[in-house]
């Protein structure tokens, strides 16, 4: 989740340690952090997903812990309110180190999950969707840029604001956030899920394509996740003992990852390809592409007995 | 100079287009932040140094512009104190966005520069060696962090310390780090630079190796760079004119990437091996290593028509 202001993972990763398919030990990297001798096989070995090599050491950068965080969740009357509000933050020059976003649906179902609990949500009756943001940094200024924060989302006129300051209080925000996955069972019992990424400028577009593609074929499309970096979580809830909605729900699967790459997106920003995804890859990489890369394999793997039918 | 912070180039490049040698178009990445689909060709197309394939056009990832920034220029005994300092500041949990040191040999290239420009150095005559640090942020945070900073650094008995807290400020303290090159044909008429790097801990061992090495050999090695991420530029000063020191250059520059290599670190930190660290490239990598690069190199040019000779 912290991804909008520490990069992904393998930003993080200095070198590697591999094991060919012939039992050939490479080194890729080293523990320095810049290090340009040769190819970058460090990068292409990480999401590789087993394709290529055995990883058997794997050298990681570490970075000082933030001295203090906070966070901060508002809600607003829709999504385009929301955006805007997170459009906003940017603009301000703030960078979270989180922001993750809750459309109507998932807010629906996260007050079924806390009145089932004899909880209480803490949004107005209003609320059409939610951000919720960490910053992190020095104590200073975490204190300054929570108000600027604040400040910054004014505009889209917030139907509530609720500040963590200390440890309780962020992690009974991100309780919240925690619980969505758990409380989605509540409005169906059958959940196919996605996570797709578009550009973040496109991520309005994207939840509203998304959900009437789940509104034609007669499935629940409910959306949330990483907005700070356009990767977003996609469920597509029905009931599988309805066969109209048993055959629906792969086709709604399958035309939002069309739409997704249709708006410059991925078939998946964080989880991967694995064996679910590989019947989709030609949506977003041509022959070239898969050529290349079938090429490259080769080049690690030439009898091709790594993780075969996976990930490419 | 603010990988230490921000990360190298190759973490900021979301997506590229490329056209192999065949003429063939590929896309790698896209505009999302998060895109693990396939392999990562992005990442491994940059720094390839033109042996993979052309690439045509490139989707980089911003950040915002920091509210504010200072920098701190501060001297020490010697270079030991100095990275005990910058240690110090590591512990601190501070991660200034640059972070330079210069070295005695480099100290006293500037104050030649200055006295013929009729102008003075900021720092003591006890000094020994100096940091640079560079923080940015809110303007609350980075006016909390100065102080801290100050702070790390009093137990390695600063000589001095000068504070640089609005743009003239800055630059008057930068301008001494751009100075090092021209200032370094004040010594010896002729350069012969590297741009190593080592694990950070190792960096006071390293530059003490160079130093011998230069000792040995009978020329100056003049040490100073990025020391937050342990990229270390070493200029071998010498007189070309003097068939002694002619030949004791180029051995000294062997000695000190083979030093390099053996304390973990690598031949070039950032400005690539392009034609001459290619005949060097065994030192860090071995046969194996050098035959999947070149099995790489084949899968996207196998008529090996791309720069060859460079870089692999």
């Amino acid at each position: 989740m912290r991804a909008l202001k520490y990069g992904v993972t393998r930003d993080h990763v200095l070198g590697l340690e591999a094991v060919l398919p012939g039992g050939e030990v490479i080194r890729a990297g080293s523990r320095c952090h810049k290090d340009v001798c040769g190819l970058d096989l460090t990068r292409l070995l990480v999401g590789s997903e087993g394709s290529l090599a055995v990883i058997t050491e794997a050298v990681l950068k570490l970075l000082p812990l933030p001295e203090a965080s906070a966070s901060l969740l508002a809600g607003f009357g829709d999504l385009e309110r929301a955006l805007a509000g997170a459009g906003a933050v940017f603009r301000a020059g703030l960078l979270p180190s989180a922001l993750e976003f809750m459309d109507s649906g998932v807010l629906g179902a996260l007050e079924k999950a806390r009145a089932k609990s004899g909880g209480e949500v803490p949004w107005p009756k209003a609320t059409g969707a939610c951000l919720l943001f960490k910053l992190d940094g020095s104590r200073a200024a975490v204190g300054a840029e929570i108000e600027r924060l604040r400040e910054a989302l004014a505009d889209s006129a917030p139907t509530f604001v609720k500040l963590g300051t200390d440890q309780e209080g962020e992690e009974a925000l991100w309780d919240l956030r925690r619980m969505i996955s758990p409380a989605m069972h509540l409005v169906a019992p059958n959940k196919s899920n996605d996570d797709v990424a578009v550009p973040r400028g496109r991520v309005a577009e994207a939840v509203a394509r998304y959900k009437a593609i789940g509104r034609e074929r007669g499935v629940g499309v409910y959306c949330f996740g990483h907005l700070g970096d356009g990767n977003i979580h996609v469920d597509i809830m029905y009931d599988e003992s309805d066969p109209a909605q048993a055959e629906a729900a792969p086709q709604a699967k399958k035309e939002i990852l069309r739409a997704s790459v249709e708006m410059g997106g991925t078939l998946t920003g964080e989880h991967g390809v694995g064996q679910v995804k590989t019947p989709y890859l030609g949506m977003q990489l041509g022959p070239a592409e898969r050529g290349l890369m079938a090429r490259v394999k080769a080049a690690f793997d030439p009898s091709g007995i790594l993780n075969p039918g996976k990930a490419l």
